[in-house]
């Protein structure tokens, strides 16, 4: 009887995830403004249920009632995760938990504010808190036995590790370097001109997002300031944004959300844990891959760029080819978020790389915008002037969020692999593609990736998926490939 | 401590009833149609935690323990509801809950089933079985001391008693039907021409919605199969539904769910239960002045009929008078939510016997068709020939609704009752109402309505709001005014 009991439990903890996770959704997109209050009071209160959920005695009473012996895989992956969450939930003091909470409030507010001042000073003292908190987080939750960066890190990418996680990014450093080197601002983007109208991008975004797969009738496309996707399962939703001088901003945040989307909705179950996504790290190679190695490809342009004419008569984009090579101008700039495929994962490992030093103390916060300019000039060759497009660009460590970068470039790494294998699958994939055609993409991600859920850890998803452990090395290649082509080196 | 603590208990009750209320909003407005099942299983769980909460041990506790003589008024109410709320939910057992929820749920389908292919006996069975459930679980509420209809009606208007509501209603049959008599169908219509486009019409619900004085940063307006108001507080949301044959439609229904919104914006507190609206017959009196007494008013229409045809150039109306006209044409008709002024009552009335008769065992379920009919040929003077347009045409009986009619009439009951005081105080109404000037009329029921909240019952509200005991009379001689200057009787 344990197990019907656990299970319903964990499916109970799911939909009050979601109901959370909906909430959360409609703030970004439909509350009035009148409504914060309110629904930060909402939010708050079904926060303290879920974790009341979470950490219910009987969790681990019901497990230990279980004979691992007589239940399937995904069951035991079920037990396995229940156990996770219930010892990362129950691990953390109460009380650590709520400070945690109000200072990221805090931290966020705070950010937001010295930020808009190009004042990084006014935001150090409580980002110094912020990583004390996390310290101490981190410190309830190994034990003292693990190291500490690798213990928040494992909150995004379970069982992943920086001994793990240092050969792959490092290595990407020097081959990416010498990249930006050779191709950098040697190829001026055409600037786009006219103005785009906000029904039309979106008019154009719902028609890629339905050529890519993704299911209407699970799912929406909404406009938010920060576009994400949300939900799961029936109902899994993305946002995108518009900017009306330029669609690619639009086009490309929808196919990026729509990769994390197909993801959701390919989920095998929409409840239960052992059916859920199985690392950040993942969830961020499926938008990446979509986002990249399709719609940024050369097959996929060809079949774009007739689309977007007739969505956007005016676009001033004269071929297939110049779209192609719009679409992947390289450009050495200050925002991660604006980075293209070459220079995305040298902004990752800098964060990686002063992230580690602020959790191990070998950093200290007062010196972190001197360190960020200092790495930034050694990476980018640019120096820093403006700490809005330095430090205090990314909100990740004003809530609190310390390990979660490397996932990112996870993605890319991940994506790369991926698309390595799959191109050998599916000799035809180019031919198709360059028609529209993604049914078999989508099919190959469904069987290999979105429906083992979290059967197997990052690691071993990516060796079944592919044939091969993951490593830096497809990535590198398929950027080197891409660009000698794409600049003629 | 047990006051702060009480009240924190009933502000997160309200916060998750606040939840439940926007996943339910979603639902019918945004969610994508494989979501169903998922949402069907969140509003289960939401639903399991407020009855939850709303049944804690504790809070009888509290309220033992808190001395009534050291606390305001308006906590006094809040300890009142807790209490009224708390015996409500424990009275009932479970097991009978939950029979009733999926009995309604049932019902509901089979309904829907039974109206579309036009057979009562169909839904017969189901219906019975709901009877005896509701009459049931009005046992455990009445401890068997209380009449069974009163104590379902309670429900929904607290403190009313069959006693007190039969010479109110039944005091509208005679009038009624006289003025239905003297006036019907003299009058023809004149029937909309045209197409009118649905963003036109949302365009012009959202001028009325403002004009009204509903405030869009604490509310939105979408589409919805039926219209509904929901939310309260800082996030009141209204919806509406389009007839792109009939502009009239969506107009109305606007004005109507903007009368409940702007009530829901008023409310002192958003979460207390003493600050929340005080019965269903006053919600409706205020969605019905709004409707009624102020958008199908004479000088209203001066106001409304010219920006109706700007939005609507080729609105086929010619004139303020002709519009005027059109929106109060009397026709004797079958449905009760398409119904005029003149004949709404008396849809009410019908069922409010009807109701009643099966509750106390006066009339069974099998022969609920024929006298529904029967009673219908007396008030109406029309033969029902087709069920969907009879007996099946109301879904509040399929979902164990019994006792909520009545708040319909009592809604017409009271606005009138506060149109004449409101008129009293405001010798310049009309004048300012042709300019389309509705702030004193808002701030006026802000102050004697909105913000008084439950302090008071339903009737003492109304009492102090106009000097006087809420009678029928008002609603007769405003029919009798409004109709003989139309109808030029």
């Amino acid at each position: 009887m344990s197990l019907p009991l656990l299970l319903d439990h964990l499916r109970k903890t799911a939909a009050l995830g979601q109901v959370a996770g909906l909430i959360s959704w409609d703030q970004e997109t439909m509350m009035p403004e009148k409504g914060a209050a309110q629904r930060a009071e909402q939010t708050g209160v079904m926060a303290g249920l879920i974790h009341q959920q979470s950490t219910d005695p009987k969790i681990p009473e019901w497990i230990a009632a279980i004979d691992e012996n007589e239940i399937s895989d995904f069951n035991k992956v079920n037990i396995r995760e229940a156990k996770r969450d219930y010892e990362q939930t129950t691990k953390v003091p109460e009380s650590l938990a709520k400070t945690i909470a109000k200072a990221s409030a805090e931290g966020q507010m705070i950010w937001a504010k010295a930020r808009e001042a190009g004042d990084f000073q006014m935001f150090a003292p409580v980002l110094e808190k912020l990583v004390e908190l996390k310290r101490e987080e981190a410190k309830c939750l190994s034990d003292n036995q693990q190291d500490l960066y690798d213990t928040l890190l494992d909150q995004f990418e379970p069982g992943a590790k920086t001994a793990t996680l240092l050969p792959l990014l490092e290595g990407l450093r020097n081959p990416l370097v010498a990249l930006r080197e050779q191709i950098a601002d040697k190829l001026k983007p055409k600037p786009f001109e006219g103005n785009f109208s906000s029904s039309q991008q979106l008019a154009m975004a719902e028609k890629l997002a339905k050529q890519m797969g993704y299911d209407f009738k699970a799912g929406r496309i909404d406009i938010s300031t920060h576009p994400f996707s949300s939900g799961g399962g029936g109902d899994s939703r993305i946002t995108t944004r518009v900017d009306e001088k330029n669609p690619l901003n639009c086009l490309y945040s929808t196919a990026h959300e729509v990769g994390h989307a197909l993801y959701a909705q390919g989920a095998p179950d929409p409840f239960l844990p052992a059916a859920q996504y199985c690392s950040m790290g993942v969830h961020e190679s499926q938008s990446r891959f979509w986002e990249n190695q399709i719609a940024r490809s050369r097959p996929f342009a060809e079949w774009l760029y007739p689309q977007m004419k007739a969505h956007f008569p005016e676009l001033n984009i004269a071929s297939a080819q110049e779209y192609y090579q719009a679409v992947n101008s390289v450009e050495t700039g200050f925002i991660r978020t604006e980075a293209d495929e070459v220079h995305y994962n040298l902004h990752v490992l800098l964060r990686f790389e002063l992230e580690r030093d602020l959790v191990s103390g070998n950093l200290e916060v007062k010196d972190l915008e001197g360190e960020w300019n200092k790495r930034f000039k050694q990476y980018f060759g640019l120096e820093v002037t403006d700490v809005k497009l330095g430090v205090l660009q990314d909100v990740h460590w004003s809530v609190g969020l310390f390990g979660y970068f490397p996932t990112y470039s996870l993605g890319n790494i991940y994506s790369a692999c991926l698309d390595k294998a799959m191109r050998s699958d599916m000799p035809e994939r180019d031919a198709k593609i360059a028609k529209g055609e993604t049914t078999e993409v989508l099919d190959w991600l469904r069987e290999k990736i979105h429906r083992k859920g979290k059967l197997l850890s990052a690691e071993n998803l990516i060796q079944s998926a592919t044939g091969e452990s993951p490593s830096a090395q497809p990535l590198i290649e398929y950027l080197e490939d891409k660009y000698s082509d794409l600049y003629n080196l």
